[in-house]
């Protein structure tokens, strides 16, 4: 995906706005910043426990932008239909997204409908893209990380990747685990309030361990993670031992990682901790001179390394 | 397709900002007028004589903002790709796509790519979304039609349909039709021009009679047409004549509708005749009192009414 992504895409529409690290473009505007995201989703099954492929897309959108240090404002949705695709579940997922919306603040203010023959669609492929403001003042990026900065996670990894995995109903498992599908804003929000944060991502397609490595090409850094200090859930550690997945590559849709400086690491895990829902915020890592690996401190004290995500076990996830 | 978007999007989605007889949203903002659309497109096949997929999704875009009133900026890019899509297509489609970015001032800022499984994507289908500004003292809009206004179109009509038609090889026929394809900037920005510019619109899918019904419709008054000024091509009207389809449904994707005050339709259309591919601009019609009707004034000075597109007699045609 990501050579795809440099050598057709980036290579033809190459331009000084266009960042193919970043999940959001920021565009010079008068007033304050615009922030400019889009993002498609394709998720299997379309409803899944604790969501569904419309909340699924407004997160997504909305989480986008909060972690670019915005403050969402509008979406626009662009859904292909496949021909023959049952209204009644469409008009629940049609809801699931216009609540979504309300509850994050935004409004979706343009769409557009294709249907797509029978065979050709997936039942339902939607497309939001969002726009946010964002204070001018606002530095981040992955270029401020630092060594000795802090990596913190606001709540429990690969819950969504996992829920979605059970609810295919392959595996013959069967369990209660939900997506964590949610607005990451006002973990954004409180993340920005804390002095020396450096940079901020939503751990979703690729998990933890794909953000981690991330960051450890785009610094040059080694990224340690610790993994007694990993927020995972029983279930979700207990479905990947099963299976023989390892959480940290499964997609959250409702969490947000954070760099920092290391001396406001602690305030920042106790704001979160506050939040509801951050209860599981953890530090879990750190940022170190050495070479730009990915390595996890097992909780017997050895070292193992994390791989790059070579081809995704996991199609049609989020 | 209305009906859709009214029974499920319109009744989840309704705020004040979302209007869905417009191709385009205007937002506040400090500076200026901030304006937002989204576009799927699915046609097929996705190379046809004159375009392709990823010209004709930034023209859709740019087209969008231009007959919004605003000069296109920004665009994001949302990609489906089918597992097993040829690479060098791809590679044809994003290089065209980047030319098409580039003649029209316009940068692509934010991407995304999902990958579907073989069998589930029809190859390649995008969805597009853009970000202008409008100068905030431009009042364009259906409710600011009054009658005895004239309707003028910029170009020849549905050659976009009559060539992707032809594209398919289904019929057994050949010819040289192509796309129309193309940015309206140019005509938009001279109509802005132009004083007494009520109305613009683009007939894409379903072609001007569309566009003259959703007048007609919105407006209360009765639209009427004159065949003889119509501007069609010979090898468009031969096409539909052994066909057995109507041009006037047929979509066009690089012509412009404008409705304008009847005093200022000539110097309009003098101006769009003025531009490069304008020598076919036409003054097509009018606005009466009178049921909301579209009525074709046939060149033998007979009237045809012009009944709603129900079904859409070509799938993926944009």
């Amino acid at each position: 995906m990501r050579a795809l992504i440099r050598d057709v895409f980036l290579r033809h529409l190459a331009n000084p706005q266009l960042d193919v690290a970043a999940d959001a473009a920021a565009l010079p505007s008068a007033a304050g910043q615009l922030v400019f995201t889009t993002d498609g989703f394709i998720v299997d099954p379309l409803e899944f426990p604790g969501g569904d492929l419309g909340m699924l897309a407004v997160h997504g959108a909305v989480n986008d932008l909060a972690v670019a240090g915005a403050t969402p404002k509008w979406l626009s949705l662009s859904c292909f239909i496949e021909e023959g695709f049952e209204m009644a579940r469409l008009d629940r997922i049609a809801n699931s997204l216009g609540q979504a919306a309300r509850d994050c603040g935004v409004a979706v203010v343009a769409g557009d409908t294709k249907v797509v023959p029978r065979g050709q669609g997936g039942g339902l492929y939607l497309s939001v893209s969002g726009i946010g403001w964002r204070d001018p003042q606002i530095r981040l990026g992955i270029d401020r990380i630092r060594a000795g900065d802090s990596i913190l996670v606001s709540g429990t990894l690969g819950d969504h990747g996992a829920a979605v995995l059970l609810a295919r109903n392959e595996f013959g498992l069967h369990g209660d685990l939900r997506s964590d599908c949610a607005s990451v804003l006002p973990f954004a929000q409180a993340a920005l309030q804390t002095g020396g944060l450096r940079f901020m991502r939503d751990p979703t397609r690729g998990g933890i361990a794909t953000v981690a490595h991330d960051i450890a090409q785009s610094t040059g850094l080694r990224v340690t993670l610790d993994e007694a200090r990993l927020p995972l859930r029983a279930a979700v550690r207990g479905m990947c031992e099963m299976l023989g997945f390892d959480p940290l590559y499964l997609a959250s849709e409702g969490r947000v990682v954070a760099v920092i400086e290391p001396g406001s690491a602690t305030r920042l895990l106790s704001l979160w901790q506050g939040l509801p829902g951050g209860a599981q915020a953890a530090v879990i890592g750190r940022l170190q001179l050495g070479l730009p690996l990915v390595v996890l401190r097992t909780a017997l004290g050895g070292e193992r390394l994390l791989d790059e995500l070579e081809d995704d076990p996991l199609p049609r996830i989020c």
